[in-house]
């Protein structure tokens, strides 16, 4: 018996590893196919450039160019999506959390829904539009652990269990989270935090496990792949001193938190509304519901409109891809000088620098992404709102710093790239709701020394948030009308204190006995659903419930117009 | 309404806040008292050092003044403890973990204990024999968490419920853990795994605000009372490059990992036999128990005269504090030549280089604080249990790591602070049996480099150690008798493929009517307590359950000695 536990216990590990590295090599896959189709936007751009303004024809044709490949790729991606699986349309994550809630989702674990999810996956990252792929890679690795269950239960009957199948989900959704940013410890608390309101001790174990699995397989591979020299090491490594702050500037950070908790319930609630619209409003029906191709053509071909590097693009990005903004706001310097902090290098100077005043170029990036990150997710292709909104924070923290550094310059040595981490992770935590970002933050940039600014204010966005909107997921899954289990009230002393009393109809309306037709014409006037019966009026004891439904139908079986006709002919 | 809720949010959090920054408050004072009778050590340390060994006399009066320095005050510390607070002694974990459990341990987190624990603790890690904080701190913030409980329900009666106060205490002992090792996230998670098996995402979020509250407040306190530059840091911030170890020296991780499990469960295993052997074996019962100050008096007395820097201590280190060896150990430098990686500075060389083999001296280091630290641990004094084998881990690492970089230094280009990272992390998980140790071990580093071998070896020392033996703190409940409830079995396959059948007696012994004396005979001689009746041997109906000792009595009240002898007069 020893030594049967100890080849399951075994087996259950290995099944968690296998898991952690299918979803990481998947990941890898994805990656190499985006990267190569970034290769091909970089010629299409490298063209666009040459061209230049010189002719205007030339111009003319390189936007279209480039406007094309975009449009191309999502409108692939979105009818890829739409004859394949359709199911693997939007994020996941809402999905995955009504699925562990004990909600059966039809077609959505299926091996179909996980070729549409990678390929739609892969056709929209690279055409460019400001979206991310950490939601789609928890679904993706939650469809994996399933088909490796219902694979796994032909040798063990085990799997079939649908709480061993939920105990796999979890770990899955953590795996996913892991394999996109590389950060195991982060992943696992926010796949937790996203996904369930309770969780075991165990499952975080478990969870932890396939989660490294994964980061190590991603990092081993892309050590041999992109042929670099470090292979461990941290996707946007920072390089702050531990000094790079000062407690003084505490509350400078957090009147940044409550920015982006502002910002980020705007971000959520202008989602609700661009979907609702899109639903209900008339024109809009008309335009885009008539073909799934509409939307996605209009919409991507704008987007590259707005973002071609020869044309607006050059106030807004474009010109570099959206991730790689990122490592420009964490870096360690100071767009402008005058801060006492070193300026930046020639690198980021080209990105930024040669076109005009750098605060309105951050404003623009800022405004266009903001509006345009919301309007992708509306897409009907896989997309992920995580990447947007976290670079969107850094670009808001960034801006924030760089004001700072030049307003406040003579009170404090702000570094504004210090900003722009304590930005990301306070408006990813606002539009999201979880703490653990934080602990994501640290893993992403490899530092943590602004552990205080940065959970700071993460607590302040995600208090302020979750008092102003209910999160970014929570908000899909109410648009989706998937069933939905509200959360339990929140943690405050109101839970305490408030009686039956303060919430209940009193004096307590009844039927008994001795009720009249009156008694009851009144009580269907009311707005009650369901009706007490008590004994008498008395003891109020109580007997059972009548629907009104129920009452209406006896009232009209016996003094209704039908009844009383008759009555009526009865009598004559 | 919506007022109102936002005003008992707020006081909510105000709370929570507030019980972060006392524990924080509590924890300076201790560590400023421990301080000063480290300073009153040193001095006599002094002492003896410059007496030397010219006189042997004089050499003898400096060894007993350092003893007696050591000797009164854990004789202090264990008779302020027997006096005012005897629930202070120990550590604090397990209880807290029966606690949260729902059982009710009187007298377990009165002010009064409160006291006699900040004391003792204070007193004991003055004197400098092995023991940590951590334990006695995460008791500490429960008793501060229950008695501000009791003050608040004063105001708000929501504060007497019970479940509202189990919330209250799963964030103290966050706060606990946090304010120690100045890490909020790891604290945080250490807390819940040591302490529960389940938990709501939401008290996990109150931990993290309370312990980010605690930390803040530690921190800005350090930087203000300690005058230093860098406020905000890392205890025990290390500085390796990025590429301080290659993805080849995982196997040697791997095996690392397996050798702190093996040595974490006999570290446990000693002390269980420990402490029964103490409690059971008559001369021990002789010796010790008579009264309270014998065993403290003896304990601390040898540990004194072993550790004494101008005796054996020259040996297994007594010259730098026990605390202070961390950095030696996580030293980014090797302690012997030829490793290709730089040599150590002159501090570190004073410590350990002047006296002959350092291999020889880390092994004697390792062997009398494994042996000591277990013993320690068993003076009736508040004690904690984390850092030293946290400690010893990185000793065991830095050992393994030396040895390597002298034997391999062909292959590998070794760096044995980071096997000490390793060895730390992998030891202590093996004896709490946590992985969340390894996020705490960033924390304390202040570095993420090392997240893939930390994470190997946490994982594997986990799975290993839980394999051979219960966790330290589970130990300490089953020795103490503490209520225990046993954890949900083993995540694997096992549980759901075992059948009652399996464990179960075949074919079912029962009783029915038709059942003889014979049958009852037999039934007695079984093993069973409880023996199931039913209706007849063909329909097997139970109809209830027969104890063991009552059918002994019915058989001897009808069939025994007395019986038949009355039966047998009557006869006559």
């Amino acid at each position: 018996r020893k030594l049967k536990s100890l080849s399951n216990l075994l087996s259950d590990w290995m099944f968690l590893g296998l898991l952690g590295i299918n979803v990481a090599v998947l990941s890898i896959v994805v990656d190499m196919l985006v990267y190569s189709l970034q290769l091909l936007q970089e010629t299409i751009e490298s063209i666009c450039i040459n061209c230049g303004q010189e002719s205007y024809l030339q111009w003319t044709a390189g936007m279209l160019a480039w406007c094309s490949y975009t449009t191309v790729l999502v409108v692939l991606s979105a009818g890829f999506v739409n004859y394949v699986g359709p199911r693997a349309i939007g994020s996941g994550i809402p999905e995955m959390k009504t699925i562990i809630r004990g909600v059966v989702l039809i077609d959505y674990l299926t091996l179909r829904t996980l070729i549409s999810k990678v390929v739609g996956i892969s056709l929209a990252l690279g055409s460019g539009i400001p979206i991310g792929k950490m939601g789609p890679f928890v679904h993706i690795a939650s469809v994996v652990a399933n088909q490796m269950c219902i694979l796994a239960s032909k040798f063990d009957v085990a799997y079939k269990e649908e709480s061993r199948r939920m105990e796999c989900l979890a770990a899955a959704c953590a795996v996913g989270v892991a394999c996109t940013f590389s950060a195991p410890v982060g992943g696992v608390l926010f796949a937790i935090e996203v996904t369930t309101m309770y969780f075991s001790v165990r499952s975080y174990w478990r969870g932890f496990f396939a989660a490294c699995c994964g980061a190590t397989t991603i990092r081993l591979l892309r050590g041999y792949l992109v042929q670099t020299e470090v292979t461990v090491n941290a996707f946007y490594q920072t390089s702050f001193r531990p000094d790079a702050f000062s407690v003084n500037e505490i509350p400078l950070f957090i009147i940044l938190g409550l920015l982006c908790a502002g910002l980020g319930s705007l971000y959520t609630k202008i989602y609700r509304h661009l979907v609702l619209f899109l639903r209900n409003n008339q024109y809009a029906k008309h335009l885009f519901q008539r073909h799934w191709f509409v939307y996605p053509i209009f919409i991507s071909f704008i987007y590259a409109f707005v973002s071609f590097p020869g044309g607006l693009g050059t106030f807004s990005t474009g010109r570099i891809r959206f991730g790689t903004n990122l490592k420009d706001f964490f870096a360690n310097c100071a767009f402008l000088n005058g801060s006492g902090v070193t300026e930046c290098g020639h690198e980021i100077y080209s990105h930024w620098m040669n076109r005009g005043n750098i605060l309105m170029l951050l404003v623009l990036f800022i405004i266009v992404h903001f509006i345009f990150s919301i309007i992708s997710f509306t897409i009907p292709v896989p997309s992920g709102v995580f990447l947007p909104i976290f670079v969107l924070g850094a670009a808001l923290g960034r801006l924030y710093g760089e004001i700072i550094a030049i307003y406040a310059a003579h009170v404090f040595v702000v570094n504004p790239g210090v900003y722009a981490v304590v930005g990301a992770a306070a408006f990813s935590a606002s539009v999201t709701h979880t703490v653990s970002v934080s602990v994501m933050i640290f893993e992403i940039t490899g530092q943590l020394h602004f552990i205080l600014p940065v959970m700071t204010s993460v607590m302040l966005a995600n208090a302020v948030g979750a008092f102003m909107q209910s999160s970014f997921f929570d908000t899909i899954i109410k648009i989706k009308n998937l069933p939905f289990l509200p959360d339990i009230p929140p943690s405050n002393n109101l839970v305490y204190t408030t009686k039956a009393e303060d919430i209940m109809v009193a004096p307590v309306k009844f039927l008994c006995k001795l009720s009249t037709f009156h008694d009851i014409q009144d009580m269907i006037k009311t707005e009650f659903r369901v009706v007490p019966v008590v004994d008498s009026e008395s003891t109020q004891m109580l007997i059972g419930t009548v629907s009104r439904k129920r009452l209406i139908h006896l009232m009209n079986n016996q003094i209704g117009d039908h009844v009383r006709k008759l009555e009526a002919e009865r009598r004559v």
